[in-house]
């Protein structure tokens, strides 16, 4: 099933406990697409890049099947980018620094050959942009829909309108607070699909990720990893693998829907073990089954 | 199976954020023992209380058939008291008092019929107490041990006697970052596992529980629950589910074991729900089943 994706390109220096990377490729909608690839085709992307943004950064999502047509590169400008560096437990981090560039005058413009798109993934990026991309997609079947504390603070009018329009919403667990005003995980879930989306992922990090539909409630593991290297970009292909799995099954059912956390889930554990996107390199779809086959025996129980 | 419990017996008074509750019955091994009954008989107790441990306190036990003759009354004496106050998120506590008073010349005797119990259960408590309790068993099959902070940073030597001895260990996460000194959960694993104790359970709370044996990881999820009302007792019925169910199967295996853990998991859940253990005087085995499929359907996935 064809899928569209609007998010981010950047650059990104991280910092994290074990080493830093500067200029490091990245963005949500670079992430998510390289996590997806590793379920259905076409993917095609949507987004906007400056002059820095060379043929090796292009050869490495169209190593993966990926259609990049849809992204502007702007000559006069350079790519956005962002600066962070992680604390010691991995899970929270500090932004040191943010140059919009090129997104700052971004008008997304969606080319005729992918309104079509079947399944759309908004990664995370202004809410006002979700909306433009969303108005021209003809007839979607699945949108899903990430975002950050800084949308959900900055722009929660904007963010309700988008809300109201997708079927899928994914949060992590503090923004799912933010959003809703509850502490409470259950009455923050509730809360949050009256705003709209079906199904809400509450993701929690190393805790796993939790799946609220209309059917009840799924509680999907986090994999066990001795070490986690650079958290940056985990929730992006959590949200890649996610649609990824949907978008091969072309089935939205309870069912696929809880594999398909599982296959986020799977993606995220790759991620996060080398800085930057780089373990998708060499990644193969053997060990995502493989890995996908540790998160069921994770919390096997037999009959 | 035979299932010998020891540990404290208590008053708490107690606060939440939704109230208080004063001289409540409580202690290690009341919960403990009150869990496992739904799972196993006889239960045997060991431990010592005051003169104002009254008739309608052994009554709450003696409903549950549960055997008093190992608890010492010290006439006297008063029994242990414990003062604690749980913060607005329900995870972390503060102590703001504790009275050992029967505890502080407390030396455990097992009695000769309680000596060929094939189960036994540590709760927590001194583990010179726990050693002394060891002792005295004749050729148990199973030894599960909990403990807590207090006793891993102020009696670590002894401590390691007990693990060196025990079967399954239960800690929460902190405590065995604490007990390990690494802070990664599954690195934490392995130094504890190295210890001694085969099998490990790390309780995380609302995030469920990591059960860590030589076949590998489970991961067992939290009930999702609107409101917790008091957390006191929720990591002993744990235990106690756990080891409860596993001397019901009379069996240690890997199978069991994870569904042992959902067991634990189900009582603690029952546990959160009042003030005190009073949830079990009215809770029955068809609940308790119910709940334990709520956790099956939990993590559920389709083959």
């Amino acid at each position: 099933m064809s899928l569209l994706v609007i998010g981010s390109l950047a650059f990104d220096d991280i910092e994290t406990p074990f080493g830093r990377s500067d200029s490091t490729l990245g963005g949500s909608s670079t992430y998510i697409a390289l996590s997806a690839s590793y379920f259905t085709d076409p993917i095609r992307m949507v987004g906007v890049v400056g002059s820095d943004f060379g043929k090796e950064h292009f050869d490495l999502l169209h190593a993966k099947n990926i259609d990049t047509k849809g992204i502007q590169k702007v000559e006069s400008g350079k790519t956005f980018r962002w600066a962070g560096r992680y604390h010691y437990d991995m899970n929270t981090r500090d932004t040191l620094d943010t140059q919009l560039n090129v997104f700052a005058e971004f008008d997304p413009h969606v080319p005729a050959q992918y309104r079509d798109s079947k399944y759309v993934c908004l990664g995370n990026i202004d809410p006002e942009l979700q909306l433009k991309v969303l108005d021209q997609i003809s007839n979607p079947e699945l949108v899903v829909c990430d975002t950050m504390n800084f949308w959900i603070e900055g722009k929660p009018e904007e963010l309700k309108k988008v809300l109201a329009r997708v079927d899928v919403f994914i949060v992590n667990d503090s923004e799912a607070r933010l959003l809703s005003g509850d502490p409470n995980l259950v009455k923050s879930a509730r809360i949050i699909r009256e705003m709209g989306p079906k199904t809400l992922i509450i993701k929690k990090g190393e805790h796993g990720a939790l799946l609220f539909t209309d059917s009840g409630i799924f509680a999907a593991p986090a994999f066990p990893l001795e070490s986690i290297f650079d958290p940056t970009g985990a929730g992006d292909t959590f949200a890649g693998g996610f649609i990824g799995h949907l978008a091969r099954c072309g089935s939205t059912s309870e069912a696929e829907m809880r594999k398909a956390v599982l296959y986020g889930s799977a993606m995220a554990s790759f991620c996060v073990e080398q800085f930057g996107p780089y373990r998708y390199n060499d990644l193969d779809l053997l060990e995502v089954d493989d890995r996908y086959q540790s998160f069921l025996e994770l919390s096997r129980i037999e009959a």
